[in-house]
């Protein structure tokens, strides 16, 4: 008998599965992540030092009582994730502006830090994304800690092999290689030679919310993000659906109204259209021309206070129709997530949010209206766990997503599996 | 260094890849299977017989001349799938009738049938079917053949573990167990016993592609099912996106107008509501009165000649303007499903493309036009492969991709990975 293939590629997916292991069964010892996984109990032990010593697990105290309720020997050893050691840095950069975050293992945003970005050039964006992120790095939170990777959510489709920005039109970007000026902007500090992941940005926000989860999420998974653009992360067996170009859910240029407004995107009738930022805030201020900026902070400053109280959005008719609209045309897009996805949960983030019940309720309300009129039970939605910084967060989940991800069940796989003649 | 976990999913595994790279590469030598799988060479020595012996490989013979030019020793045997031992039997379970086909191992039909079905009744349709392959298993072209398995398609949610239809609304069917029941009207037959896998009528059919496909296809694939009911079945990771409940691709009740008419789910403006078969007979026929029927059979003969024909289509008012508008709305849907999966190829099936040109020519034009507003490239669009059998030989298709499926990276799968150790 032997083993044949990609002794790493193996090694990185027994990893994968005692790390999972531990996050949904906090606690448990060698002999359980033994039974749980398969694997011997000498290869969890290994690995399960390994991790210990690279900052992943930590082991648990066992206190004596419990030692001697049990009657004989040593006790088992508790093993939980070590929410002390490592760090993950997450990008968010938008459209005027980038957000940087660290977190640690389970979710918790250890640091922050927020600028105004010029997106004119790809490359200084990049050096100015790369001095934050130094900033980061360089303060006592992050010195204690052993920062794992960096993730990047970029408002456009994304190739995350190469790591090119494929097209972003609200940046005015199209086939920026991002990573990689990203990576030279980073050379000789502390962040040089730092795994790198660029990715959507509602695809790591959905990814944040699958990776922190708390109660772990169930799938499918639908993150639908709320702002100047609008599209969904999808996560779907555990992966995140990109489709053939890297432009799957684009659901802000899903058509709801063949005879609906012009689109950013020069469709008639999308989504965006109706419920994108610029279209909501258009909608509240009136007037005929619609707002100058697309910038999504401009925009929330722009709308009058009462906008985001729905007590005194309800009593100012403008206000009032404006957000119900917008509303329910974000109902009727749940709903047509839901008839294509099937999704377990629907996460509802991005700075549209902000404007709260006297927006989101009616969406709710909307979702219930056509689940009622089919007899079907909807599926579960709630606000986003990261709220403005879903996009951040999520960037570092997908460091830990790209570290520890169950691979598919694609050829490359099956090239490690061992001789079982 | 040890073998732990599932000896026998382990081997199947293996044998999955095997077959799945003698698809990809026919005509690959043992060591071919050696080099692109990662497997030792015994292993495919074991492997390949174990596949020759039951049906699924048959080696090439080799010509003399070949060998000589190749200079030295004995020649590479190709191996290629074996296209006379194994036969797929597949159902395709409508409205009013049923169709059950079987095919070889790479497509070919090798017998069908159909009748008309009594549906009011789940165990008395399963009755009726179960005589119908029972007549196909005892026929001349199966009883040379082993069968491997039955798979059904159904127009309806289904939850492929269990075997259960959870709701078929066209049907009037909610949670039957039609696999069990069909497993019961088989046994004594030439049919007991042998696997039963049932599935949604779109899933199957975008597995009838999937695996048949010649070339091979790209994914994400995007099966668009249009008949009475509208539903498509996507193939993601090598594998069907079904949902939390099973519901996913169920498009047909994605909102395409609020103010749309009202769908046969209780919803308004649902895709179906305008691209259904019966909603498209009634635009042709006019009168106040939709069909009686929702039949597809009974409805297509409903349609006058001219309806089929492009070019009579195009000199009758009412049935130009009421297939244009329906095509109109299927591109509508298709640019929808397009942003929601950026699938690589969609593909055209169900009775209503019997319609031709009329109909489909304003749908690619639509979705054409939709791409080149957003200045976009739209994925390829064609029509299905096995025309009105699409369903039925999908079914058969879906026996072929479960047996020799590669499984997801879903934490069963760690447990047969080896001691890297």
């Amino acid at each position: 008998m032997s083993i044949t293939g990609d002794h790493r590629l193996l090694k990185r997916l027994n990893r994968t599965a005692v790390v999972r292991q531990v996050r949904q069964a906090p606690g448990s010892s060698r002999a359980d992540l033994a039974n749980a996984t398969g694997l011997t109990k000498s290869t969890i032990s290994l690995l399960s030092q390994e991790l210990i010593d690279e900052g992943w697990l930590v082991e648990l105290e066992v206190e004596a009582g419990g030692s001697q309720a049990r009657g004989t020997g040593r006790p088992p050893t508790p093993l939980v994730l070590d929410e002390h050691r490592l760090a993950f840095v997450g990008v968010d950069l938008g459209l005027a502006s980038a957000t940087v975050v660290a977190t640690n293992l389970v979710g918790k945003i250890l640091t922050e830090s927020s600028a105004a970005i010029d997106t004119t050039s790809p490359a200084r964006a990049s050096a100015q994304v790369a001095r934050m992120i130094e900033a980061l790095l360089q303060g006592a939170e992050l010195r204690r800690r052993t920062t794992v990777g960096i993730g990047i959510g970029v408002p456009g489709a994304v190739d995350d092999r190469t790591g090119v920005l494929r097209f972003a039109p609200n940046l005015g970007w199209k086939d920026v290689p991002l990573r990689d000026l990203l990576s030279d902007a980073l050379a000789g500090g502390l962040g040089a030679g730092l795994p790198l992941y660029l990715q959507n940005d509602a695809d790591v926000a959905a990814l944040g919310e699958f990776e922190f989860g708390e109660p772990p999420v169930s799938e499918p998974l639908v993150f639908l993000g709320l702002g100047t653009g609008v599209g969904a992360g999808i996560v779907v067996n555990d992966r995140l659906l990109t489709g053939a170009g890297g432009f799957a859910g684009e659901v802000g240029h899903t058509v709801l109204d063949v005879a609906g407004p012009r689109c950013s995107c020069g469709r008639l009738g999308c989504a965006e259209a109706f419920v994108g930022l610029a279209a909501v805030t258009h909608a509240v201020l009136g007037g005929t021309e619609p707002p100058a900026s697309r910038d999504p902070a401009t925009l929330l400053q722009s709308l009058p206070a009462a906008a985001f109280d729905a007590g005194r959005a309800a009593r100012d008719s403008q206000i009032r129709a404006a957000l119900e609209r917008a509303g329910q045309y974000i109902g009727l897009l749940m709903q047509n997530l839901w008839a294509a996805f099937d999704p377990a949960l629907i996460v509802l983030g991005g700075p549209t949010c902000e404007l709260g019940d006297a927006l989101l309720g009616p969406a709710r309300e909307r979702l219930a209206e056509y689940a009622q009129a089919a007899g079907l039970q909807p599926p579960a939605v709630r606000q986003a766990r990261f709220g403005r910084l879903a996009h951040a967060v999520g960037a570092a989940a997908a460091v830990i997503h790209y570290q520890v991800r169950p691979l598919s069940g694609a050829p490359a796989l099956v090239g490690v599996l061992p001789d079982a003649a």
